[in-house]
């Protein structure tokens, strides 16, 4: 040592001086948030944040530092109370995950590792790749095919739109950009899809106004007979078609398009199929679901959520691609600092971040890991025939309620119905239903959320939740019935 | 309840049935990653994982279940000891970060809540725009700037040229995508720009043709001469310059762009300034650096990573945009299942979702307001700079000693040189410096990474390291003599 030192008067670190005292935190943590999720099913679904915890949520920098446990302390106070609810048995709303306890400890033992994924040879990698490989073997994907974990649907879909977008025209796109195309690229996909879609396809620079938004059929899929017809008019103006997006469980009804017609259609106009499947491609696991989901392998690409129906704790969703070379080429890049070595640390797989956006990534593939094995596939399946099982057992609750009206047939896991008494006009009937919904989450007791369907405004529950039982769902129709009563009759008078 | 009942024959949760067998486990997992983290600087740095974890990690997907201890158990033999290395005090590859204590228990709250933060009235929505905040504040913009978090710089990166080229003729290219504009759009940046920003430039449909990489200095900091030469050439081809992205500490050497000059000429030439600050943006809590970062706060938009830096747990990065307006138009979408009502669950601040990628996200602020609030932004600025005080001081002892050539002067926290005996032909240098590197890295002491100066093979050594003491940075000048001694040995029998 020498000198210099003095450049560093004192070394510092963000390592606790005393590690006992952190334990004692650490375990009070573990302890409260057991009896936290222990009576959860006790306390209200949601509760509004007061102006008491925005106003402290809206402090300056600090500039000191305060004690792990007074800052627990204010967590316990002003974050904690005011959570959305989602993981309660009751809460219904979008198409939210529960998570568990277990990925919880898994997201624990992932961030004391915090791992980067982006490159290197270290045990992580392998987690990640062996996750990957389950689930093509889960979608009927065969092991050569590539998958890269995302934060969710959205990137997941994101990702496979730029794979579809490079591979039309064997990567002229990725060198030369769109300007330089011979003609306009364009998509389809039908007017029930994700508004990722959308947002996907005027990342890579398609622009909005050549995504074809499909009309449905009764059944909430995609018309076939219309697409094609569009696909045939936008060849004869010119126009480049390269990608359909087929839907595994739409977000406003969880219908499926008939992805086994989408599938022969690709094949026949050399469009990429890609598969969002964000809510119902994991209904793959299910037998029953065989025919529905025919088609689904033989997708060139599949986006599905690991934080919904695998109820993993967020963010993870997945993308698998068939073709592993053309996912390769959409994203491989030089870089001196990140060339690859025979030994060392730079050994190892071919790095994830030649199949995805990012470079640094953490390890939320441990979560999954640990929730697959302790939990197993075969209770995976159970689970999700239980919420489906859910879904229709309140479908057919809603057709004996008189009051109650179903908007669309049940078929996956979510329920679309409304409060109807019967004479009122579209109108006030959408805004009593309105009012009710906004009067039910307000009491905290169970929280649907909502959509329009052909303009009518309904009440939506989507169960993608291993809390709920059916006395859940009596709740609900209870709670719906008495407050459209209420809301009813003071219109009424 | 009635018949239909039936329907579910016995309903499941994943839940487990005994809270205390799952709070012993919790319990011990907090005793070991306290355990472990405070050995972790007598372990080694890196260990290659053995063929027999990586076989066991090529199971089938498990049917059954089995008991979460038994999976701990597995993760504590087949994942713990082979991690990458970046949280110990001796591992300086790349731009790694090493999380905190306090960061795994933020995790581990968060995934306990497992909140969605993409719509809604809830107080993580609250705890994120807070933190946002206080990034505004850190970087100089306005109350009025938005911003959002992303997994990274890449996607922080790639959101902003997002928003930078649908900005490009006020949201013409959202709708009616490139094709369609009258001109190739081009953007700038050097060659020393990381390599996220070329695979951002490809996603939005530019093509990798139309980055412009521009030369450096000896510096390494771009040369806005042959900057301004490129635009007016470009002009005159009739290109659409739209964007020019200024480095603030680029990958290799950690040099920042002159921000000043690049600002002045984004202002003259119409051209949105994006700062990548993922390595450097933060060293501008210090004063010193007040020169050098002039001009961070007058970018249209700024990216920088928190998971380097600021020793946040992966993944986070943050992206801050100036105009607000422009940031939101380039991606709010329209969506009745996402209407916002002014009571109930979907109330609350403007959705996160108009403002980035995705919509479900994840409570990776949490972790974030932990830090700030426990730490404080005194204690940052101390180590931010302790880290830069140690890559000079590493600076300055490789030009002590003979055998050892310091490849760049150093201007942040980080350090490129490498072992040179003299008389060898820049081939074989390059070639021992690589097996030396590999040696050390295998050796598990220490663990610098490496990139291509001018040709030449370097050592690279990063430190946003909290844990890094002056002693281990002897060590690894230690350790580059004795290997680059013995290697140099060999080759000179």
């Amino acid at each position: 040592m020498n000198n210099d030192q003095a450049l560093i008067i004192k070394e510092e670190t963000l390592d606790p001086a005393d590690w006992n005292e952190y334990g004692v935190i650490a375990h009070r943590m573990v302890d409260d948030m057991i009896s936290f999720l222990k009576g959860l099913r006790s306390q209200p679904v949601w509760v509004k944040p007061p102006e008491s915890s925005k106003a402290f949520l809206r402090q300056e920098l600090p500039l000191k530092g305060s004690p792990l446990a007074d800052v627990y302390q204010e967590f316990l106070t002003h974050v904690l109370p005011y959570r959305k609810g989602n993981i309660h048995p009751r809460f219904f709303s979008w198409v939210e995950g529960t998570g568990t306890f277990t990925g919880a400890l898994g997201d624990l033992l992932a961030s004391v590792m915090n791992s980067n994924l982006g490159v290197g040879d270290h045990g992580a990698v392998y987690v990640e790749r062996q996750v990957l490989n389950w689930f093509k073997q889960i979608m009927g994907y065969s092991p050569a095919s590539t998958g890269i974990l995302a934060s969710g649907g959205s990137v997941a879909n994101i990702t496979a739109l730029i794979v579809a977008r490079n591979a039309f025209r064997r990567g002229f796109i990725k060198k030369n950009g769109l300007k330089k195309m011979d003609g306009q690229l364009v998509m389809y996909c039908s007017t029930e899809t994700h508004n990722c879609i959308f947002k996907a396809a005027e990342t890579i620079g398609i622009g909005s106004d050549y995504i074809r938004k499909i009309p449905v059929n009764d059944a909430y899929q995609i018309d076939h007979v219309m697409l094609q017809l569009q696909i045939q008019q936008d060849r004869q103006n010119g126009l480049l078609p390269f990608c359909l997006i087929g839907n595994a469980g739409t977000v406003n009804t969880g219908a499926i398009d008939p992805l086994m017609e989408l599938s022969l259609i690709c094949k026949r106009e050399r469009l990429w199929f890609h598969v969002d499947g964000a809510i119902g491609a994991l209904a793959n696991l299910l037998p029953e679901f065989e025919d529905k989901l025919k088609g689904l392998a033989d997708a060139d690409s599949i986006a599905f959520d690991l934080h919904k129906w695998l109820y993993v704790n967020y963010e993870a969703g997945c993308l698998l691609i068939r073709d592993g070379n053309i996912h390769r080429k959409a994203f491989v890049q030089q870089a001196d600092y990140l060339l690859k070595h025979e030994r060392g640390l730079a050994a190892g797989p071919d790095s994830f971040s030649n199949y995805g956006l990012e470079l640094s990534r953490g390890f939320r593939s441990l979560k999954v890991w640990i929730m697959i094995k302790e939990f197993g596939i075969e209770k995976y399946k159970r689970l999700i025939r239980q919420n489906i099982n859910q879904a229709f057992y309140l479908g057919k609750r809603v057709r004996q309620i008189p009051l109650l009206e179903l908007m669309t047939p049940v078929t996956l896991n979510i329920v679309c119905f409304r409060y109807n008494p019967g004479g009122m006009d579209g109108n006030d009937l959408n805004e009593l239903n309105r009012e009710l919904l906004m009067d039910i989450q307000e009491k905290g007791i169970t929280a649907p959320s909502y959509t329009y369907l052909a303009g009518n405004y309904v009440l939506r529950v989507s169960i993608t939740n291993h809390r709920t039982r059916l006395q859940d769902l009596e709740i609900l129709l209870e709670q719906t019935l008495i407050h459209g009563n209420q809301i009813y009759e003071k219109l009424s008078k």
